[in-house]
């Protein structure tokens, strides 16, 4: 693949693009600053901004306990039903609430109960750290359950058919993300849950790299439990509350493992009974930190009027545009493709493999006002939003990156990063 | 106990108090309502808003991704060591995280696997119903565990003894609310800890009720475990995250049920392997919302400058004139006292039954610009928050209440009240 070099070429892609718009939708602060974290953190949208100032001044400061009933406690529906067009679910399958990993554990426990003698979860080694470490959470729980880890072999493309001999008639449940955190990976949502399904297995998808970025299509797939993050294709504020899907035949035979007062049929009766709301209302447990939660809604409502098929298209031709960069100005500088070269199994962000990527991740954020994600052990994740990243931009960073190689700016940075404590 | 009836007097007590100046700190946009329901949602801080601003304008706008090694990643641990001070716990023992219901389920699954052999885990019916309902949940998956929810005989004070009588060598874990939702009681925190001590099992306090109304004294009072809730007296905002406390030396012992990311030692290495933070960071999961998070700690900020031996003080004194109000004046009407005659057993609001409860209610919010809350079946709930809750209101309040009873306003109103759906 051969792309022209030249800025005015990347220009006149900007120009001719249908989403243009949207990208004015956006608070783009530092305008020389070249953002390629939108799948860690979206930006931004104005109206968030604007509906923020209305959550706070005058829902929070004016009207006070009236705004539970006024503005507040439809809000995990209202915004999980718009959530679920970009699902391909239905309204009442979808729902807002707690973390992802809280969201993941309450539905896999859910799955496991609902699967009384099938004692394996299946996932693979692609998946994201956290929600292995909930599956090994939600594992231990259940008592005399396992789960198994299918290792890929190279950690850019799973392992389709060792998972497909894993899945049998021990398996209870399936859960895999869509996109893959590290390589961008996308997995065939039909034919893996069709695998499940074969076994007798359920499948639940992790689609927070995906979500917003691509159509999806979980009632379709016949997908029988999902969860998802709103903070990063969605930019629905740092870590907003997630989503849960429940298939809806499901709803009435999985039972929420974490009962709280708001997944109460009549929650201001407060009744020490345990009484379910009917259907995914169930699913909720505690009060939902209302802030972070009214700010998913501008974000998710941008994302319906762009149009999950125009986004695709456009992430497409975008990732397509970079790893034709990559391949004239930066594999000559050692750096490896570390996401699928076919644009149906890529989502919406690339890898660069470099021995010495940490290096050159803070040399292009310190130096260059180029912001990518950095991940163990040496990958640049350049991640593109198409509702807001340019081609332009996509020119820029590489054209930058490259000047970090030539003028060898990555050599003064410590090569080790630090832990947290 | 008799007090002055005329509104001069408790002007007179509003220009003599030391904490006049803190209502100065709050947003109060309507001058004519009267909120009685800061123990249900805190008012807006007005230092709150300009935070939110910046979080959202400057953190989440300008400065992207870098403001979770900025702002964000640390504010969990500093904002629950300020909040360890309202505690009597030290700054080590508490961190921010999830809901009251979510870190409530953490420690009790904690609790129970860290009491081998010892199956029942006793509470009482005075508790919040949303933690008897996630009590329930981690008795039913720690299995052959037993919840005990031991009856009180009035509703209003608890049943100590046969709470004592109940814990015995076969419970795990006493898990209570320390100041009771409904009638305001307040345990003798040292006094039941040591009774649940003296048996072996953990004592876990749920102090959503207490923190920043009462000072509190976990590390003398020897309590393994304690949650708070951020949005009452603390005036964190709608559904803010709440706080978990573990004693310092359990923090080895006890291990966290539900893993997640942020609760690595290394999070930003995406290892597969669990490997915890340790101490209290381990009881973190997933990525907390940030907002919601960054608004609690103006709250916070002010109850430390405000003192709580200053705010019990006040609210002592807030709530007999309320009682001496309701002698006079409301119980002529029906009004019962829910709620203890003793101060010592009476957290900062004051809860009066009357059958009629649900639509006098109605009617003081409807017509007369007075916020209470009411609980199931027939309970006005005033709240005090001391900070910013004047004499002046209280007396109004009661104004208001007489006048909706003689001109028997409330009798237009449903006497049932809807469900959620």
């Amino acid at each position: 693949m051969t792309v022209p070099l030249d800025a005015a070429f990347a220009r006149e892609l900007d120009a001719r693009g249908p989403l243009g718009r949207f990208r004015g939708e956006f608070v783009v602060a530092e305008a020389d600053t070249i953002y390629l974290d939108g799948n860690s953190l979206g930006r931004l949208p104005k109206r968030t901004a604007e509906r923020l100032r209305d959550a706070v001044d005058r829902q929070w400061g004016r009207r006070l306990i009236r705004a539970w009933g006024e503005d507040w406690l439809d809000a995990p529906k209202r915004i999980g039903g718009k959530i679920a067009r970009l699902l391909g679910a239905a309204d009442d399958e979808v729902i807002v609430a707690d973390s992802t990993s809280v969201n993941l554990f309450k539905l896999a426990l859910a799955a496991l109960a609902a699967q009384p003698g099938r004692t394996r979860v299946v996932t693979d080694d692609m998946n994201f750290p956290s929600d292995v470490h909930v599956l090994q959470s939600a594992v231990a729980l259940a008592g005399d359950r396992r789960l198994e880890i299918v290792p890929s072999a190279d950690g850019i493309h799973p392992p389709v058919e060792a998972l497909a001999e894993r899945l049998d008639e021990r398996s209870a449940l399936a859960a895999l993300s869509h996109t893959a955190f590290k390589s961008g990976y996308v997995y065939d949502m039909a034919a893996v849950t069709a695998l499940a399904h074969r076994a007798g297995a359920l499948m639940l998808w992790d689609v927070s790299h995906s979500v917003g970025a691509m159509p999806l299509a979980l009632d379709a797939c016949g997908v029988d439990l999902a969860v998802g993050c709103t903070y990063k294709y969605l930019n629905g504020g740092p870590g907003a509350p997630a989503f849960l899907f429940v298939r809806r035949d499901l709803q009435a035979r999985l039972a929420n493992p974490l009962r709280g007062w708001l997944g109460q049929r009549s929650p201001f009766d407060f009744a020490l009974e345990i009484d379910p709301r009917p259907g995914i209302g169930a699913f909720l447990t505690g009060t939902p930190p209302m802030l972070s939660l009214a700010a998913i809604e501008p974000g998710v409502d941008l994302v319906l009027e762009a149009d999950v098929v125009a986004l695709r298209e456009k992430s497409v031709r975008q990732t397509e545009y970079l790893i034709g960069l990559w391949e004239a100005l930066l594999e000559p500088f050692g750096f490896r493709l570390n996401s699928p070269r076919d644009p149906r199994q890529r989502g919406s962000h690339v890898s660069l493999g470099h021995r010495d990527g940490w290096r050159i991740d803070q040399a292009l954020i310190e130096e260059m006002g180029v912001l990518p994600d950095f991940r163990h052990p040496d990958n640049l994740r350049l991640g593109i939003a198409p509702i807001y990243t340019t081609f332009s931009e996509i020119h820029e960073a590489v054209t930058r990156l490259v000047r970090v190689m030539t003028e060898r700016r990555y050599e003064k940075y410590p090569a080790a990063r630090g832990t947290v404590t």
